[in-house]
């Protein structure tokens, strides 16, 4: 039996996780499980699984569930730390689903006792840099992506060595502007932003598809995960988003990855590598799907991209910056304050300011990813002053 | 330095590897060469990598080689046994490449000798059967295959084990007659069924990709070589090739082996593996190739992949009357005998007949598919009288 611990329990990511250790109870104890508020949902799961721990950040849910009196004797951790205390448990693998910056300490935590990691907080790497890797290889902590995309690489780098890839192959949806013009993108308003193609996902994200923001978070990952250049890192669409992502090989040979776009079949990977069980998810039929289209991304509809390859050369301050940059204008475009291409102008701004003052250490990443956003947002409001 | 021997060094799968080993001279020896005839270019590559062997089939050429007094103090074998004799000699790797059942015993010789064996002989396991890779396994003898699909297929085995594997994918071009009528088919020539659309091959193999024997004899070394019931291999077409095939995995993965059509990446990969080199073959750009597309196969249209299954259901005596049926009848439509479709119905009347009984010891292999294709040859002229 392989001890887990969820953190992020309630979320999209969390709750895939919990129905695939639901098939295989034979195989996985939830050992732990880390909530936001909702005690409610938290005290089923806990009684489900007879998990030994579980965690509140929400003060409030945790005395409701104390009060309640159920989940026997489960520990009980309560605040803004009990995430990240939780996360220390040892166990066999730490799934990290928390999402945002406020991920990070239990990111970070899990990593420290030397726990295998299954990583699907985005912003951990982005704002962590290669230092969290560093670190992981210090404390002997394997971290796998759960991103579909890295779960893709990493399954494509099992064909051969990290030597002998020559270069990556990160698919794109395209988002639901891919055959917009220039003009309409510039017109384009959040209920648009908000229709993703293939992917049922959270509004943020999906706004993040149609910048192709959210590439470029993932060109970062890619980058920082795989210590690979992003000049070997290549970005095309696939309009399906049924080839995840590929690797090329020295020889010739691309490796590549494809699958449902559902996210359980790269959470089950996450959580049971090096080995594979049945997650649920259909194998594909490509006799039926027909065909895969392929096409390259327009840079300059899709500014985004080239970004994200700009922060790179800027290190942990730089990738620290365009996703603090892209929070803070995603966020004013969705209340209206903004149109959709002053998204990418505002990351733009923000990386030609000084970004080296932004890079920490991995015990301040949240405080510098406060300090990041904060000057985003200044940033942001001398861009909308300058264009009223 | 890694020692190779090549036999079937003058055909195109033996010239392309020689290529190969000149692009890594510093990496390997080309110990040993087996050719049919033809002294003088053997007497070039002798000279060029300084091998320590050469073997001729043909008594003149290697007369003429010796009277030449090229090739240093190199070891000429002679005669029809001379390319096993050379296979025997320990080496890192033996490249079996003569094509038919007459590299029969040197893919044995290399096997029994504890070789690995990059194997690219087609017959082998289709007339061997099974028994081929037992007598590897109990020899100590690694075999990796050179065809290109199940070259790919082995790399695609790389990101999961045997056991997780739910199903095949074995591609095929479709051949010149894809998109034909079934009453075209029927009164197709032989030089209509030579204009393969993707590869560039020699005229067996390439009338075999239009009956799509060549993906039944894949399927039987598919269902041999990894050891997989027939049921769980699907074949699909991928009209330019560039899918070489694929693994499905029980957690819904698909992991996929891409690249130009050219049997460069093969030859290399089985002459590297566990490494891999560069082989003068390009990356593949599917943004610039746009997309892939993907069909079932017809079984009305191109009956061989349902006659091959069936004849997995019988074994080896089964598969190995596949092979002779094709070989004969292939002959046949090449002289004019026969039409296009009795090439399959000469199969199916074959495969009806007794196969058991030319099951046969790996020693007797040769003998055996000498029977195979006599008991053909009375079938198929039965087949002619009746029709006449």
């Amino acid at each position: 039996m392989k001890k887990i611990t969820i953190l992020g329990a309630s979320g999209s990511i969390g709750r895939s996780a919990i129905a695939f250790l639901r098939m295989h109870r034979d195989k996985f104890a939830l050992d732990a499980v880390a909530f936001g508020s909702g005690w409610e949902a938290a005290a089923a799961i806990v009684e489900e699984f007879g998990c030994a721990a579980v965690s509140f950040a929400d003060a409030g849910a945790a005395a409701a569930f104390r009060a309640s009196g159920r989940g026997g004797g489960c520990d009980v951790l309560v605040g803004p730390t009990a995430a990240a205390e939780l996360a220390a448990r040892p166990v066999d693998t730490v799934l990290a689903a928390i999402t945002g910056a406020a991920g990070f300490p239990s990111v970070l935590a899990a990593i420290e006792a030397g726990n295998r990691l299954a990583l699907a907080n985005k912003e951990a790497l982005v704002c962590g840099g290669p230092r969290l890797l560093e670190r992981a290889r210090e404390r002997g902590s394997t971290v796998v992506p759960i991103d579909s995309e890295h779960s893709a690489i990493f399954q494509c780098y099992l064909a051969g060595r990290p030597s002998e890839v020559a270069k990556i192959l990160l698919t794109a949806s395209g988002g639901p502007f891919r055959t917009w013009s220039k003009e309409a993108i510039r017109r384009a308003t959040p209920a648009e932003a908000l229709k993703h193609p293939n992917w049922s996902m959270g509004p943020k994200i999906t706004l993040d598809s149609a910048t192709l923001a959210n590439k470029g978070l993932e060109l970062i990952e890619t980058a920082y995960y795989f210590g690979i250049d992003e000049s070997r890192i290549e970005v095309l669409i696939n309009t399906t988003s049924l080839l995840h992502s590929a690797v090329h090989y020295v020889d010739g040979s691309l490796i590549a990855m494809l699958g449902a776009a559902d996210m359980r079949n790269a959470i089950g990977y996450g959580l049971t590598w090096p080995d594979r069980l049945p997650t649920g998810v259909d194998l594909i039929d490509l006799g039926r799907i027909g065909r895969l289209e392929f096409e390259y991304v327009d840079d300059e509809r899709f500014p985004c991209l080239g970004l994200a390859r700009r922060a790179l050369t800027r290190g942990q301050g730089g990738t620290m910056m365009f996703n603090a940059a892209n929070e803070v204008a995603g966020r004013l475009f969705m209340k209206g304050a903004i149109g959709f291409t002053d998204i990418a102008t505002i990351i733009d701004k923000c990386l030609s300011t000084d970004t080296a003052r932004f890079a920490s250490d991995l015990e301040d990443v949240v405080a510098a990813v406060g300090a990041a956003e904060a000057h985003a947002q200044s940033v942001a409001e001398r861009h909308i002053a300058e264009a009223a």
